[in-house]
């Protein structure tokens, strides 16, 4: 990326980056920074809506304040968000200079209402409902979704997680749940995000490419963006690593109607040993979510699926793939029909991915097998510390939460000289496969 | 980078990339591209220029070729070479096209002889002497350096290393040297690369900004690359980690006579746990070494040390530093001064290093002391494969022999969420040092 494009987008990332001391969006208390364990309190708090009880020596809450305006933000997944939406290998605009763009804007600070206020104003006298804009509905299925995971993954285990909140001034936050060393899991993260931020004429005018609703002519643009992401690292070598992220992005004209809008994201599976029929069941969980919504899309996302996730220096794939989009918008379907399809593929996560580890996590395996397995977990590392735009941005921007955008690596990994899988073991057939990517249905 | 200039460097380096079957540039006889064990014979065979006995069933040599002649070649070291001399944030320049650049040179196709084959002539014809050119005075010196090197560490660790060669067919090759699961080090790599090739226009041009010397109205030029680069991972958590590569770089005019050439290098210490006479004692062997050639050399080597080995989203540099230091030509020094000044550095690596080794290797160590020193190999991992430009450039780049590029990475690391050292630990301590280079002398 050129430098004033690269200029630019820092800029607006630095706008919207976590502050050491987090004040929600409608300045009602300072929030609670890191909570240890998600304790059953914070968990209704997050959830299902309900006000979790007022700690000792702080002012109520206002009456009309629904519980979900209060939840914490960062910006996890924004950088991901953005680069894979802004970016490219494209040549920056003329207007790119970021000296030139106007200075953020803070929401507290401007006459008209940004839509964080606006968002905040629309939860606490209407709630969240069919009606509400999407950004509000995204919000709460994310956050439901990831609350319904963690709580499966930790009966699963018998390990409690780890959950780290932040608020972010102008609105938006982030839950990071993270379980390390568990039973089950290596460890397994389940992030997350929602954003409310500006984007300078730079970043505008790359996304006009892909979005020609996006007005070329305006100085700056309010956006939203939100996404779960999730990383399952299991102990057994004979249950495959899992990742998943479905995000949603909007920006706002001046009024705070929407201007343009977009999902993305996918699923794909990363085993160590191949068992051809978890695969199978794999692909075919997320064909059927697909199928539901359009004949075309497991065939489409799938292709993606093995293009991203492509190591391009090893000359394999991640793993055995699954789905993967970005930029679905009103050229490809309605926007209800999208958020049906993306809540069909969430959905569909844990119906495809537990039937294989309640399979795996128990069977015996080797210090060997083993071993094949953290030389996986190192091209794992390689493929998201060198190939993953996501990633690379998020670690190249200042001010962001480093901790969450790595909490994607594993507890462990190993790099051995020139390892070769033996003839014909099932090492060898699974780097095969990689090479070569396979139709599973 | 952009992408004109990435794809004119990333069309030399495919031009100078390895060949399935490794024939050597005088085309004498196809070289054996593997060797499990480095056997007394093929030592001597690399360094000290008697020749190996025939084997059973392959043809003599010729009378007139001198050894060193056949030495393997790769493209181990050409990545980071040309890249770290070559790139920048620079914009490319009007003629960057790379599809306006003139197919690659061949030495065996063109009229008149490669510097490949003008220096097999001259070491058929002469040997190596002092009144060599510098590229094969540079790559007799860090070949013998390689395997005193080699040598030594095998001696102390009681294990002896892998060795793997490579032949290019129009001249150079490399030798990797790698130890791993050893008594002492976990993994140990010496890598030694000779590489000769052609720069494109675009190369050049980039080059020009440092090197006034090259002629900006060629299409191309010949080159000449040739380093030694080390990484030692010892075991024990009590011994640091070491790093170090010299490299020299030349173009070459039409009839072979030098037209620009510089040395660049270093070496720096990355401790999991600081022992600060251990680091004081490798940065004064460093000094004295500098101070040899020149009073100024050890502070603005040691500062651009600390300066590039900085891993930004971190905030920390990668260890306790040394020194670093590129493109050092004859606006620095004569040409036998500098390579006085490489030979002293290189030199000054052993006397630098062992007593720390010697020290550390066998004290005792918790497993949580051994825990704290992977959660560092962890941060080791993320700056070669984030941050360090020769590393990223090389994993780019078509064809390179990514084993031996990935070799400075550790066996084993690992990612822990939030880990945080305890207040006034002795982890926490480094971690202090490593967000605020120290002044060790």
């Amino acid at each position: 990326m050129s430098t004033p494009y690269r200029a630019a987008l820092e800029h607006t990332i630095q706008c919207c980056r976590r502050r050491p001391i987090a004040i929600d969006a409608v300045k009602q208390r300072p929030v609670k920074q890191r909570t240890r364990q998600f304790s059953k309190t914070q968990r209704r708090w997050v959830s299902d809506g309900s006000r979790p009880p007022t700690p000792p020596g702080m002012p109520g809450p206002s009456k009309v304040v629904a519980p979900k305006t209060r939840v914490a933000v960062g910006v996890v997944f924004l950088s991901a968000l953005i680069y894979s939406m802004a970016t490219g290998d494209r040549p920056p605009p003329p207007s790119a200079d970021p000296s030139q763009q106007p200075p953020p804007r803070s929401g507290l600070q401007l006459d008209s209402p940004s839509i964080a206020e606006r968002d905040n104003l629309s939860k606490r006298e209407s709630g969240i409902s069919a009606t509400s804009p999407m950004r509000l509905r995204m919000e709460a299925f994310i956050k439901e979704n990831q609350q319904d995971i963690v709580r499966t993954l930790e009966t699963l285990d018998g390990t409690p997680f780890q959950i780290d909140k932040w608020d972010r001034p102008n609105g938006g936050g982030g839950i990071s749940c993270v379980l390390q060393d568990g039973n089950v899991f290596e460890k397994a993260g389940v992030n997350t995000s929602v954003v409310y931020g500006t984007l300078p004429r730079a970043a505008i005018s790359q996304m006009r490419v892909n979005h020609k609703a996006l007005d070329p002519d305006v100085e700056s643009l309010e956006f939203f963006a939100a996404g779960l992401s999730l990383v399952l690292h299991p102990v057994n070598p004979m249950a495959p690593t899992v990742h998943l992220n479905y995000r949603y992005f909007e920006t706002a004209n001046k009024d705070g109607s929407t201007n343009a809008w977009w999902f993305g994201g996918g699923t794909d599976l990363t085993p160590s040993y191949l068992f051809d029929e978890d695969v199978i069941h794999f692909h075919r969980g997320i064909k059927e979510a697909c199928d539901a919504h359009d004949k075309d899309y497991y065939a489409r996302f799938k292709k993606w699926c093995d293009e991203y996730f492509y190591v391009k220096h090893r000359n394999e794939t991640r793993g055995v793939g699954g789905i993967f989009f970005d930029d679905l918008d009103d050229t490809e379907k309605d926007q209800e029909s999208l958020f049906a399809f993306i809540q069909g593929c969430l959905g569909a996560f844990l119906p495809s991915y537990l039937p294989i580890i309640q399979k795996r996590k128990e069977m015996p395996y080797t210090e060997k097998e083993k071993q094949w397995q953290q030389l996986r977990r190192g091209r794992y590392v390689e493929f998201n510390l060198v190939h993953d735009r996501g990633t690379a941005f998020g670690l190249n921007t200042p001010g962001a939460r480093i901790e969450s955008i790595l909490m994607s690596l594993p507890l462990t990994a190993r790099w051995q000289y020139q390892h070769e899988p033996e003839k014909g073991s099932r090492e060898e057939r699974l780097v095969n496969v990689l090479k070569k990517p396979v139709e599973w249905l």
